[in-house]
């Protein structure tokens, strides 16, 4: 089942994958005379950046999704395909797609991000990491589903009590750090209001951290700043820990059992495999390494960006893989194929322009590195939520998170509490 | 693992079913001195009218579901479980839990609504009924995903392609119509925006309805303004016809196979295994038969109301199974509850005061009828819309479904237009 091109006067970009890369390179692309086919295995662009307030009820599905459908619209020449890539033939230059058909393309970005990676094999049912709006639906109703039984088992099985109200999160990054401090949040507000049998001494919330510091990317005294803040929400921080054992009882630390329900991965991630795809070189984390041009070295039409690629810019540093790192890639990468192919001004070598770093910790703190300016604290975190917003894809949306921020931070009313899916049973 | 009632001095009404009934009865019981347990096995209300536009992606799932726990808070004396009734032990006065727990009661109220129910074995499957939020993001996934798939077979198998472009709804009562206009209106704000390749012309809703009229519990001048407004959307209006079969390839209809990819059950619903629990009378839909005091024959301290019941009130008219009179219906036992307890005056026999009757047809049609005024089109939809914005429980989804009905009035930009699940195989 090809999807043929019998005469195409136009040349014809493929995108797989419509995160912040794969739709910063279709917007690109549109403003030149080519054809546009964008491939998701999702109907809807995600605002990943805020999907731990999904986990932890802040914040709806709808409220950070966006149909690609929607978003592409008004572009006449961009074609969207709810598929997937099963393998790429450089020869000739085409696509096979999951669901059968083929596509051709005169140049191809593939965007398609990156998932988690376990060191245990069996982790991953019992560690859920939060990629997708399922991963984080299925994250929420575990946390407050383990409430709910906290809540019912009081009377006794105190030890099944105290699994219920542990919650570990693994990995010191931004997302873990996020998570941690969100979870610490829902836990306490929901001890003191709704469930009048959990106090907040009864919840415990351990954030594991196999460095020595938490954020490694961001500067030691943001480290500092960003423990001190989950550890004034009550968040038992590990430094220099490591999870060896994940199982039905919950998690060792080093040597020391934790009996926990709830154990939440933001360690590893490992590219998507498109290093396969394409027969390409990769490095460790399965990242495609392309060339400063974002091309994969030998071809000067396939380009590789965002989490799924290892980048060294022009200005010889490893790029990150944040969303403003895949847009700047996007839009490069659809420059130089539109040099390439309509003859035009080739952009050159990718340069990463930094526009600093942040994350969160709960609903009035936040850590931010502009480079010239460190802040943490209130002052941060209103940053944080201003560059957030404006960033959300879809002005509707903005005016809906917006909404939803205030009403949260005004009332902790967490209207997004909702256990949804089959595991209801007790 | 019994919940022990050593020496209480309150008295115990334990509610099963947090919909509008159950509700209903706790907030009226929290004004009396006694303990209340609500259970419930979802954690959340659900406003069911709405749940058509969240299988339609009008709404969220948040958008018209709110935390049980959220809800009561303010009620120091109740108490909320996360559980279901495995059954009821009416001399020892005893709920037993799913979850193994058991709870005495001195006044029992079950509320726990109707199911679908099917006339074939193997319909359920094939053919979603819409009566929880998974229900509904379920059905949302099957017809978003039919229309991409639509959108994706255009060159070849046109079969295969009219089959995904065809839904059936059966059942043409008020979730039957909504369905049917819903659907017609998304199929066709689809088909001029997000789908090139998709025209109204494309598209097929049938709603089969097997009385000769829609809405039969509407007047007959309402019922024929209904049919023309769905026909005037595009649905094919089959009265007086039955689905005979529902397998893979779609329905039969009499005589005729019509290929169908989405089959959407709206027909019958059959009560909550109540009866068997309490081993009392039911009528032929599985209701249990109640006095019209609303307690089941020979006890007074068990009360069943709303779908799940089957009243005759005190005018000698049956109930209808709708949100209004659930909510009267548990306001009515409630008060009983307090009389019988608390040696308070007897409320006497249910009393049902009907305030209307109303469907909408899509999002600039409704017909209403109050009695004394019947009413179709513009002026029956804005009543509609305003009557169901103000009883959505909740201040802050009131606010949210507001700025999202306008929005989408506005765009007929379906932000909620998510595929989500696990079902995502193409």
């Amino acid at each position: 089942m090809a999807i043929p091109a019998p005469v195409r006067a136009r040349r014809r970009v493929v995108i797989v994958g419509a995160g912040f890369g794969g739709l910063s390179a279709a917007k690109e692309l549109a403003r030149h005379d080519v054809d546009i086919v964008l491939i998701d295995k999702q109907n809807h662009h995600l605002f990943q950046p805020l999907l731990y307030q999904v986990a932890t009820a802040g914040l709806s599905p709808a409220d950070i999704a966006q149909p690609i459908r929607s978003i592409v619209r008004k572009q006449a020449r961009t074609q969207v395909l709810l598929d997937s890539v099963d393998a790429v033939d450089r020869a000739a230059q085409r696509v096979s797609l999951a669901s059968g058909a083929s596509i051709d393309y005169d140049a191809l970005i593939i965007a398609t991000g990156a998932r988690h990676s376990y060191f245990g094999a069996s982790w991953a049912d019992r560690a859920p990491g939060i990629k997708t709006i399922d991963d984080a639906v299925s994250v929420r109703r575990t946390i407050l589903l383990a409430l709910e039984r906290a809540e019912t088992n009081r009377q006794e099985h105190l030890a099944e009590r105290a699994e219920y109200l542990t919650f570990v999160v693994v990995g010191g990054g931004p997302t873990g750090v996020e998570m941690a401090g969100a979870i610490a949040e829902l836990a306490r507000s929901a001890a003191e209001t709704e469930f009048p049998h959990i106090t907040r001494h009864c919840v415990r919330v351990i954030l594991v951290q196999s460095e020595q510091r938490l954020l490694p990317s961001f500067p030691a005294s943001l480290s500092e700043s960003a423990k001190k803040a989950l550890e004034g929400l009550g968040v038992q921080v590990r430094l220099g820990s490591r999870v060896t054992v994940i199982d039905d009882e919950g998690v060792i630390i080093g040597n020391q059992r934790i009996a926990a329900s709830t154990v939440i991965w933001a360690a590893g991630v490992r590219a998507s495999p498109a290093a396969e795809w394409l027969n390409a070189a990769a490095d460790r984390a399965g990242r495609v390494i392309v060339g400063s041009d974002l091309a994969v070295p030998g071809t000067d039409n396939i380009f590789v960006i965002g989490d799924t690629a290892a980048v060294i810019d022009a200005g010889g540093n490893a790029v990150p893989g944040i969303a403003p790192a895949a847009k700047q890639q996007g839009r490069h990468a659809a420059r130089t194929i539109v040099a390439r192919l309509l003859a035009r001004r080739d952009p050159g070598r990718f340069r990463y322009q930094s526009f600093g770093n942040l994350a969160t910790i709960g609903r009035k703190c936040a850590v931010v590195d502009l480079g010239w300016l460190r802040l943490s604290g209130m002052t941060a975190w209103l940053l944080w939520s201003a560059a957030h917003i404006y960033f959300l894809i879809g002005f509707r949306n903005r005016l809906i998170v917006c909404a939803n921020w205030l009403w949260n931070y005004l009332t902790f009313d967490r209207g997004a509490r909702l256990i949804t899916g089959i595991d209801r049973t007790m």
